[in-house]
Protein backbone atom coordinates (compact mmCIF):
# COMPACT_ATOMS: atom_id res chain seq x y z
CA UNK A 1 0.00 0.00 0.00
CA UNK A 2 1.23 3.32 -1.10
CA UNK A 3 3.01 5.50 1.87
CA UNK A 4 3.05 8.88 1.64
CA UNK A 5 5.23 11.79 3.27
CA UNK A 6 3.77 15.44 4.82
CA UNK A 7 5.59 18.05 5.41
CA UNK A 8 3.59 19.93 7.92
CA UNK A 9 3.73 23.57 9.52
CA UNK A 10 1.63 24.89 12.85
CA UNK A 11 1.25 27.72 15.07
CA UNK A 12 1.01 26.06 18.04
CA UNK A 13 -0.71 27.81 20.24
CA UNK A 14 -3.99 26.63 20.19
CA UNK A 15 -3.07 23.20 19.71
CA UNK A 16 -2.57 20.29 22.90
CA UNK A 17 0.57 19.41 21.19
CA UNK A 18 1.08 17.07 17.98
CA UNK A 19 -0.36 13.99 19.68
CA UNK A 20 -3.76 12.47 19.75
CA UNK A 21 -5.69 12.87 22.82
CA UNK A 22 -9.40 12.31 23.85
CA UNK A 23 -10.89 15.52 23.92
CA UNK A 24 -8.12 17.59 22.70
CA UNK A 25 -7.46 19.81 19.72
CA UNK A 26 -4.32 18.05 18.73
CA UNK A 27 -2.33 19.01 15.21
CA UNK A 28 -2.47 14.89 14.68
CA UNK A 29 -6.07 14.19 15.92
CA UNK A 30 -6.73 17.70 13.23
CA UNK A 31 -5.19 16.23 10.02
CA UNK A 32 -6.50 12.81 10.88
CA UNK A 33 -9.51 13.74 10.89
CA UNK A 34 -8.98 15.88 7.10
CA UNK A 35 -7.59 12.73 5.64
CA UNK A 36 -10.27 10.82 6.73
CA UNK A 37 -13.10 13.19 4.88
CA UNK A 38 -10.75 13.20 1.79
CA UNK A 39 -9.90 9.43 1.74
CA UNK A 40 -12.84 7.85 3.24
CA UNK A 41 -10.97 5.46 5.61
CA UNK A 42 -8.80 5.94 8.68
CA UNK A 43 -5.06 6.39 8.62
CA UNK A 44 -2.81 6.67 11.39
CA UNK A 45 0.12 9.38 10.95
CA UNK A 46 3.69 9.08 12.22
CA UNK A 47 5.50 11.91 13.38
CA UNK A 48 9.11 12.61 13.55
CA UNK A 49 9.02 14.72 16.47
CA UNK A 50 5.51 14.80 19.12
CA UNK A 51 5.88 18.48 19.75
CA UNK A 52 4.14 19.39 23.01
CA UNK A 53 1.43 21.77 23.54
CA UNK A 54 2.19 25.32 22.54
CA UNK A 55 5.34 24.30 20.67
CA UNK A 56 5.43 25.56 16.79
CA UNK A 57 6.77 23.77 14.05
CA UNK A 58 8.41 25.03 10.69
CA UNK A 59 8.80 21.72 8.65
CA UNK A 60 7.24 18.78 10.70
CA UNK A 61 7.46 15.15 8.76
CA UNK A 62 5.11 12.51 9.05
CA UNK A 63 3.77 10.07 7.18
CA UNK A 64 0.92 7.58 6.47
CA UNK A 65 0.08 4.52 4.48
CA UNK A 66 -3.37 4.47 3.02
CA UNK A 67 -5.16 2.16 0.15
CA UNK A 68 -5.58 4.53 -2.27
CA UNK A 69 -3.00 5.67 -5.11
CA UNK A 70 -5.27 8.69 -6.32
CA UNK A 71 -3.63 11.30 -4.33
CA UNK A 72 -3.58 14.41 -7.05
CA UNK A 73 -1.09 16.55 -5.26
CA UNK A 74 -1.93 20.07 -5.80
CA UNK A 75 -5.67 19.70 -5.95
CA UNK A 76 -5.60 17.27 -2.43
CA UNK A 77 -3.44 19.39 -0.90
CA UNK A 78 -5.44 22.63 -1.09
CA UNK A 79 -8.63 20.60 -0.01
CA UNK A 80 -6.19 19.02 2.87
CA UNK A 81 -5.46 22.39 3.88
CA UNK A 82 -9.33 23.69 3.17
CA UNK A 83 -10.26 21.48 6.14
CA UNK A 84 -7.77 21.46 8.98
CA UNK A 85 -8.03 24.90 8.49
CA UNK A 86 -5.29 28.55 8.84
CA UNK A 87 -3.11 27.02 12.13
CA UNK A 88 -1.87 24.48 10.23
CA UNK A 89 -0.50 24.41 6.90
CA UNK A 90 0.76 21.14 5.21
CA UNK A 91 3.23 22.30 2.59
CA UNK A 92 4.13 19.11 0.53
CA UNK A 93 2.91 15.78 0.00
CA UNK A 94 4.57 12.70 -1.66
CA UNK A 95 4.77 9.00 -1.99
CA UNK A 96 7.47 7.68 -0.50
CA UNK A 97 9.08 3.98 -0.39
CA UNK A 98 7.17 1.80 1.98
CA UNK A 99 10.24 1.54 4.40
CA UNK A 100 10.10 5.16 5.62
CA UNK A 101 9.47 5.66 8.69
CA UNK A 102 8.88 9.80 9.58
CA UNK A 103 10.24 8.71 13.29
CA UNK A 104 12.53 6.03 12.97
CA UNK A 105 14.23 6.82 9.44
CA UNK A 106 14.90 10.28 10.92
CA UNK A 107 18.61 11.07 11.26
CA UNK A 108 18.50 14.60 13.28
CA UNK A 109 16.07 17.05 14.19
CA UNK A 110 16.82 20.60 14.12
CA UNK A 111 14.94 23.13 17.07
CA UNK A 112 14.98 26.71 17.06
CA UNK A 113 14.51 28.48 20.35
CA UNK A 114 13.39 31.85 20.48
CA UNK A 115 14.21 34.95 23.33
CA UNK A 116 12.79 38.42 23.70
CA UNK A 117 14.74 40.68 25.52
CA UNK A 118 12.56 43.50 25.60
CA UNK A 119 8.30 43.00 25.92
CA UNK A 120 7.01 42.68 22.23
CA UNK A 121 3.68 43.32 20.75
CA UNK A 122 4.17 41.98 17.08
CA UNK A 123 5.28 38.19 17.54
CA UNK A 124 4.33 38.04 21.16
CA UNK A 125 2.95 34.35 20.77
CA UNK A 126 6.66 33.11 18.99
CA UNK A 127 9.08 34.09 21.90
CA UNK A 128 9.56 33.86 25.57
CA UNK A 129 10.25 37.74 26.80
CA UNK A 130 13.31 36.71 29.34
CA UNK A 131 13.11 40.15 31.46
CA UNK A 132 16.66 39.25 33.53
CA UNK A 133 19.78 40.97 31.96
CA UNK A 134 21.94 37.81 30.24
CA UNK A 135 25.70 37.47 29.95
CA UNK A 136 25.43 35.88 26.75
CA UNK A 137 29.19 34.93 27.05
CA UNK A 138 28.83 33.04 29.65
CA UNK A 139 25.94 31.35 27.72
CA UNK A 140 27.94 30.36 24.47
CA UNK A 141 30.55 29.68 26.11
CA UNK A 142 28.92 26.60 28.65
CA UNK A 143 26.90 25.91 25.54
CA UNK A 144 29.84 24.21 24.24
CA UNK A 145 29.50 21.48 26.81
CA UNK A 146 26.96 20.01 25.09
CA UNK A 147 28.39 19.29 21.93
CA UNK A 148 29.09 15.32 21.36
CA UNK A 149 27.41 12.83 23.12
CA UNK A 150 26.25 12.79 26.51
CA UNK A 151 23.78 11.43 29.41
CA UNK A 152 20.99 13.76 29.33
CA UNK A 153 19.22 12.85 32.18
CA UNK A 154 19.15 15.88 34.28
CA UNK A 155 17.55 17.67 31.48
CA UNK A 156 14.64 15.64 30.74
CA UNK A 157 11.69 14.08 32.98
CA UNK A 158 12.10 10.55 34.06
CA UNK A 159 9.82 8.59 31.45
CA UNK A 160 9.92 4.75 32.45
CA UNK A 161 9.48 4.02 28.48
CA UNK A 162 13.08 5.42 27.72
CA UNK A 163 15.78 2.98 27.57
CA UNK A 164 18.66 5.27 27.77
CA UNK A 165 19.75 9.07 27.68
CA UNK A 166 22.25 9.29 25.72
CA UNK A 167 21.90 11.71 23.00
CA UNK A 168 24.55 13.53 20.12
CA UNK A 169 24.45 17.20 20.12
CA UNK A 170 25.32 17.68 16.42
CA UNK A 171 25.39 21.49 15.71
CA UNK A 172 24.35 24.49 18.65
CA UNK A 173 24.46 27.96 17.77
CA UNK A 174 23.27 31.53 19.77
CA UNK A 175 22.37 34.39 17.39
CA UNK A 176 21.36 37.95 18.02
CA UNK A 177 18.96 39.12 16.05
CA UNK A 178 17.57 42.86 16.03
CA UNK A 179 14.69 42.23 18.00
CA UNK A 180 15.61 38.81 19.11
CA UNK A 181 18.42 35.85 20.67
CA UNK A 182 17.74 32.65 18.33
CA UNK A 183 19.52 29.33 20.07
CA UNK A 184 19.22 26.80 18.02
CA UNK A 185 19.98 23.34 18.46
CA UNK A 186 20.75 19.57 16.01
CA UNK A 187 20.60 16.08 17.82
CA UNK A 188 20.34 12.73 16.38
CA UNK A 189 17.32 12.49 18.88
CA UNK A 190 15.78 14.95 21.60
CA UNK A 191 14.11 14.18 25.11
CA UNK A 192 10.77 15.25 26.51
CA UNK A 193 10.91 18.79 27.24
CA UNK A 194 14.99 18.52 26.76
CA UNK A 195 15.30 21.41 24.41
CA UNK A 196 13.19 23.84 26.63
CA UNK A 197 14.95 22.79 29.93
CA UNK A 198 18.40 23.09 28.15
CA UNK A 199 17.37 26.48 27.44
CA UNK A 200 15.95 27.50 31.03
CA UNK A 201 19.02 26.22 32.72
CA UNK A 202 21.33 28.35 30.07
CA UNK A 203 18.72 31.56 30.89
CA UNK A 204 19.98 30.77 34.75
CA UNK A 205 23.27 30.34 34.28
CA UNK A 206 23.46 33.90 31.97
CA UNK A 207 21.48 35.72 34.61
CA UNK A 208 23.60 34.94 37.58
CA UNK A 209 21.76 31.86 39.03
CA UNK A 210 23.94 29.20 38.10
CA UNK A 211 27.68 28.36 37.92
CA UNK A 212 29.20 26.75 35.13
CA UNK A 213 30.48 24.14 37.44
CA UNK A 214 26.86 23.57 38.33
CA UNK A 215 26.04 23.02 35.11
CA UNK A 216 28.90 20.98 33.82
CA UNK A 217 28.12 18.55 36.83
CA UNK A 218 24.86 17.97 35.20
CA UNK A 219 25.73 17.20 31.86
CA UNK A 220 29.03 14.98 33.40
CA UNK A 221 27.46 13.49 36.73
CA UNK A 222 23.52 13.68 35.28
CA UNK A 223 22.97 16.09 38.42
CA UNK A 224 19.02 16.67 38.61
CA UNK A 225 18.38 19.19 41.59
CA UNK A 226 19.79 22.43 39.72
CA UNK A 227 16.79 22.10 37.09
CA UNK A 228 14.11 24.50 38.00
CA UNK A 229 13.25 26.22 35.08
CA UNK A 230 11.82 24.98 31.68
CA UNK A 231 11.63 27.76 29.34
CA UNK A 232 7.99 27.87 28.31
CA UNK A 233 6.68 26.02 24.84
CA UNK A 234 5.56 28.89 23.08
CA UNK A 235 9.44 30.12 22.12
CA UNK A 236 10.01 26.80 20.77
CA UNK A 237 10.00 25.78 17.23
CA UNK A 238 10.62 22.06 15.16
CA UNK A 239 12.59 23.56 12.35
CA UNK A 240 13.49 20.93 10.44
CA UNK A 241 14.20 17.09 10.16
CA UNK A 242 16.84 15.57 8.52
CA UNK A 243 17.00 12.03 6.48
CA UNK B 1 4.82 72.78 30.48
CA UNK B 2 6.81 69.58 29.74
CA UNK B 3 6.61 67.98 26.28
CA UNK B 4 7.02 64.09 26.09
CA UNK B 5 8.04 61.43 23.24
CA UNK B 6 6.82 58.29 23.44
CA UNK B 7 8.52 55.33 21.20
CA UNK B 8 5.46 52.72 20.52
CA UNK B 9 5.54 49.16 19.10
CA UNK B 10 1.47 47.66 18.18
CA UNK B 11 -0.20 44.76 16.46
CA UNK B 12 -2.48 46.57 14.47
CA UNK B 13 -4.67 43.62 14.46
CA UNK B 14 -6.81 45.03 16.47
CA UNK B 15 -7.27 48.23 16.43
CA UNK B 16 -9.27 50.66 14.18
CA UNK B 17 -5.94 52.28 13.29
CA UNK B 18 -4.04 54.94 15.24
CA UNK B 19 -6.39 58.07 14.99
CA UNK B 20 -9.30 58.42 18.01
CA UNK B 21 -13.03 57.42 16.92
CA UNK B 22 -15.72 57.36 18.56
CA UNK B 23 -16.47 54.21 19.88
CA UNK B 24 -13.66 52.54 18.32
CA UNK B 25 -10.34 50.81 19.61
CA UNK B 26 -7.40 52.45 18.18
CA UNK B 27 -4.03 53.08 19.24
CA UNK B 28 -3.93 56.73 19.72
CA UNK B 29 -7.00 56.13 22.24
CA UNK B 30 -6.12 53.13 24.14
CA UNK B 31 -2.70 54.97 25.14
CA UNK B 32 -4.49 58.27 25.99
CA UNK B 33 -6.88 56.75 28.04
CA UNK B 34 -3.99 55.32 29.95
CA UNK B 35 -1.98 58.52 30.17
CA UNK B 36 -5.42 60.04 31.64
CA UNK B 37 -5.16 56.90 34.29
CA UNK B 38 -1.52 57.81 35.33
CA UNK B 39 -1.72 61.97 35.31
CA UNK B 40 -5.05 62.61 35.89
CA UNK B 41 -5.10 65.12 32.93
CA UNK B 42 -5.91 64.60 29.34
CA UNK B 43 -3.47 64.50 26.90
CA UNK B 44 -3.51 65.02 23.28
CA UNK B 45 -1.12 62.64 21.68
CA UNK B 46 0.53 63.72 18.08
CA UNK B 47 2.01 60.55 16.23
CA UNK B 48 4.43 60.64 13.17
CA UNK B 49 2.24 58.71 10.98
CA UNK B 50 -1.53 57.87 11.69
CA UNK B 51 -1.57 54.35 10.80
CA UNK B 52 -4.57 52.63 9.13
CA UNK B 53 -6.69 49.75 10.71
CA UNK B 54 -4.66 46.82 10.63
CA UNK B 55 -1.19 48.46 10.20
CA UNK B 56 1.24 47.47 12.92
CA UNK B 57 4.22 49.84 14.09
CA UNK B 58 7.36 48.94 15.28
CA UNK B 59 8.92 52.13 16.40
CA UNK B 60 5.96 54.40 16.02
CA UNK B 61 6.32 58.00 17.82
CA UNK B 62 4.20 60.11 19.19
CA UNK B 63 4.69 63.08 21.91
CA UNK B 64 2.37 64.82 24.38
CA UNK B 65 2.49 68.32 26.40
CA UNK B 66 1.86 67.70 30.44
CA UNK B 67 1.57 70.12 33.29
CA UNK B 68 3.78 67.48 35.21
CA UNK B 69 7.49 67.08 35.67
CA UNK B 70 7.56 64.04 37.78
CA UNK B 71 7.16 61.32 35.29
CA UNK B 72 9.21 58.92 36.42
CA UNK B 73 10.56 56.60 33.39
CA UNK B 74 11.25 53.16 34.70
CA UNK B 75 8.05 52.80 37.21
CA UNK B 76 5.78 55.30 34.72
CA UNK B 77 6.79 53.00 31.59
CA UNK B 78 6.01 49.76 33.88
CA UNK B 79 2.36 51.04 34.90
CA UNK B 80 1.36 52.60 30.96
CA UNK B 81 1.97 49.27 29.46
CA UNK B 82 0.27 47.09 32.23
CA UNK B 83 -2.73 49.42 31.43
CA UNK B 84 -2.50 49.56 27.64
CA UNK B 85 -2.11 45.57 27.83
CA UNK B 86 0.05 43.38 25.43
CA UNK B 87 -0.97 44.98 21.77
CA UNK B 88 0.91 48.03 22.69
CA UNK B 89 4.33 48.51 24.61
CA UNK B 90 5.86 51.52 24.60
CA UNK B 91 9.08 51.05 24.55
CA UNK B 92 10.40 54.49 25.78
CA UNK B 93 9.62 58.04 27.44
CA UNK B 94 11.90 60.69 27.54
CA UNK B 95 11.20 64.68 28.00
CA UNK B 96 11.91 66.77 24.60
CA UNK B 97 12.61 70.29 23.97
CA UNK B 98 9.11 72.21 23.79
CA UNK B 99 9.56 72.77 20.26
CA UNK B 100 9.37 68.55 18.99
CA UNK B 101 5.93 67.49 17.29
CA UNK B 102 6.94 63.74 16.75
CA UNK B 103 4.73 65.11 13.13
CA UNK B 104 6.26 68.20 12.12
CA UNK B 105 9.81 67.63 13.11
CA UNK B 106 10.06 64.25 11.50
CA UNK B 107 12.39 64.44 8.42
CA UNK B 108 11.73 60.66 7.26
CA UNK B 109 9.47 58.08 7.57
CA UNK B 110 10.54 54.05 6.67
CA UNK B 111 7.98 51.10 6.43
CA UNK B 112 8.19 47.64 4.87
CA UNK B 113 5.74 45.65 3.67
CA UNK B 114 5.99 42.06 4.31
CA UNK B 115 4.69 39.55 1.44
CA UNK B 116 4.10 35.31 1.82
CA UNK B 117 4.93 33.46 -0.88
CA UNK B 118 3.40 30.27 0.48
CA UNK B 119 0.46 30.39 3.00
CA UNK B 120 1.86 30.57 6.46
CA UNK B 121 0.69 29.19 9.49
CA UNK B 122 2.91 30.83 11.96
CA UNK B 123 3.34 34.93 11.66
CA UNK B 124 0.04 35.29 9.13
CA UNK B 125 -1.28 38.02 10.84
CA UNK B 126 1.72 39.60 9.97
CA UNK B 127 2.12 39.14 6.13
CA UNK B 128 -0.12 39.24 2.75
CA UNK B 129 0.21 35.86 1.00
CA UNK B 130 0.03 36.84 -2.56
CA UNK B 131 -0.75 32.87 -4.68
CA UNK B 132 0.35 34.42 -8.02
CA UNK B 133 3.65 34.05 -9.16
CA UNK B 134 6.10 37.19 -8.92
CA UNK B 135 8.72 38.07 -11.61
CA UNK B 136 11.37 39.90 -8.57
CA UNK B 137 13.64 41.00 -11.79
CA UNK B 138 10.70 43.86 -13.00
CA UNK B 139 9.49 44.32 -9.75
CA UNK B 140 12.69 45.43 -8.85
CA UNK B 141 13.61 47.12 -12.02
CA UNK B 142 10.42 49.09 -11.80
CA UNK B 143 10.61 50.03 -8.50
CA UNK B 144 13.78 52.53 -9.36
CA UNK B 145 11.38 54.68 -11.27
CA UNK B 146 9.75 55.34 -7.97
CA UNK B 147 13.08 57.11 -6.18
CA UNK B 148 13.04 60.73 -5.81
CA UNK B 149 10.65 63.73 -6.07
CA UNK B 150 7.80 62.40 -7.86
CA UNK B 151 3.98 63.42 -7.82
CA UNK B 152 2.19 60.34 -6.25
CA UNK B 153 -1.22 61.15 -7.42
CA UNK B 154 -2.16 58.19 -8.77
CA UNK B 155 -1.09 56.24 -5.46
CA UNK B 156 -3.56 57.41 -3.07
CA UNK B 157 -6.98 58.28 -2.12
CA UNK B 158 -8.20 61.87 -3.44
CA UNK B 159 -8.40 64.51 0.13
CA UNK B 160 -9.20 67.83 -0.10
CA UNK B 161 -7.06 68.62 2.61
CA UNK B 162 -4.17 67.44 1.06
CA UNK B 163 -2.16 70.68 -0.48
CA UNK B 164 0.16 68.56 -2.74
CA UNK B 165 1.05 65.24 -4.07
CA UNK B 166 4.64 65.78 -3.71
CA UNK B 167 6.81 62.77 -2.25
CA UNK B 168 10.52 62.40 -2.20
CA UNK B 169 11.24 58.75 -2.15
CA UNK B 170 15.05 58.49 -0.59
CA UNK B 171 15.48 54.79 -0.08
CA UNK B 172 13.99 51.44 -1.49
CA UNK B 173 14.66 48.02 -1.59
CA UNK B 174 13.50 44.33 -2.16
CA UNK B 175 14.86 41.32 -0.01
CA UNK B 176 14.37 38.17 -0.36
CA UNK B 177 14.13 35.97 3.38
CA UNK B 178 13.85 32.57 4.15
CA UNK B 179 9.72 32.76 4.00
CA UNK B 180 9.22 36.56 2.92
CA UNK B 181 9.81 39.11 0.35
CA UNK B 182 10.36 42.25 2.38
CA UNK B 183 9.71 45.71 0.43
CA UNK B 184 11.40 48.39 2.64
CA UNK B 185 10.75 52.11 1.46
CA UNK B 186 11.61 55.19 3.33
CA UNK B 187 10.45 58.95 2.45
CA UNK B 188 10.04 62.20 3.77
CA UNK B 189 6.62 62.23 3.29
CA UNK B 190 3.28 59.53 2.59
CA UNK B 191 0.16 59.91 1.39
CA UNK B 192 -3.13 57.88 2.52
CA UNK B 193 -2.85 54.39 1.24
CA UNK B 194 0.53 55.17 -0.20
CA UNK B 195 2.86 52.11 0.65
CA UNK B 196 -0.20 49.45 0.29
CA UNK B 197 -0.87 51.28 -3.31
CA UNK B 198 3.22 51.31 -4.41
CA UNK B 199 3.30 47.35 -3.55
CA UNK B 200 -0.33 46.31 -4.41
CA UNK B 201 0.64 48.05 -8.24
CA UNK B 202 3.70 46.43 -7.78
CA UNK B 203 2.68 42.71 -7.39
CA UNK B 204 -0.08 43.04 -10.31
CA UNK B 205 3.35 44.60 -12.46
CA UNK B 206 5.18 41.02 -11.44
CA UNK B 207 2.32 39.20 -11.84
CA UNK B 208 2.02 40.28 -15.62
CA UNK B 209 -1.56 42.66 -15.15
CA UNK B 210 0.44 46.00 -15.80
CA UNK B 211 3.52 46.99 -17.91
CA UNK B 212 6.50 48.93 -17.05
CA UNK B 213 4.92 51.62 -19.03
CA UNK B 214 1.71 51.26 -17.59
CA UNK B 215 3.49 52.08 -14.47
CA UNK B 216 5.77 54.73 -15.52
CA UNK B 217 2.55 56.80 -16.60
CA UNK B 218 1.03 56.38 -13.09
CA UNK B 219 4.27 57.99 -11.80
CA UNK B 220 4.81 60.60 -14.75
CA UNK B 221 1.35 61.30 -15.66
CA UNK B 222 -0.82 60.40 -12.19
CA UNK B 223 -2.75 58.07 -14.77
CA UNK B 224 -5.22 56.55 -11.84
CA UNK B 225 -7.07 54.19 -13.97
CA UNK B 226 -4.74 51.19 -13.65
CA UNK B 227 -4.93 51.47 -9.74
CA UNK B 228 -7.08 48.58 -8.93
CA UNK B 229 -5.27 46.61 -6.42
CA UNK B 230 -4.57 48.41 -2.66
CA UNK B 231 -2.64 45.42 -0.75
CA UNK B 232 -3.58 44.54 2.66
CA UNK B 233 -3.10 46.09 5.67
CA UNK B 234 -1.98 43.22 7.80
CA UNK B 235 1.31 43.15 6.01
CA UNK B 236 2.71 46.73 6.44
CA UNK B 237 5.12 47.87 9.27
CA UNK B 238 6.29 51.25 10.31
CA UNK B 239 9.45 50.97 11.16
CA UNK B 240 11.24 53.63 12.01
CA UNK B 241 10.94 57.01 12.07
CA UNK B 242 14.23 60.11 11.32
CA UNK B 243 14.05 63.45 12.97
Amino acid sequence: MPNYKLLIEYDGTRFSGWQVQPDRRTVQGEIENALFVLLKERVRLTAAGRTDSGVHALEQVANFISTQNDIVQNRFLRSLNGITGPDITINEIAQVDECFNARFSAKARQYAYHIATKPLSIGRKYAYYCHAPLNLEIIQEASTLLKDTHNFEAFTKYDPEEEHYLCTIEELEWRINTRKILFRIRANRFLRHMVRRIVGTLLQLGSGKLSVDDFSAMIEHQEKKKINFTAPAKGLFLEKVFY
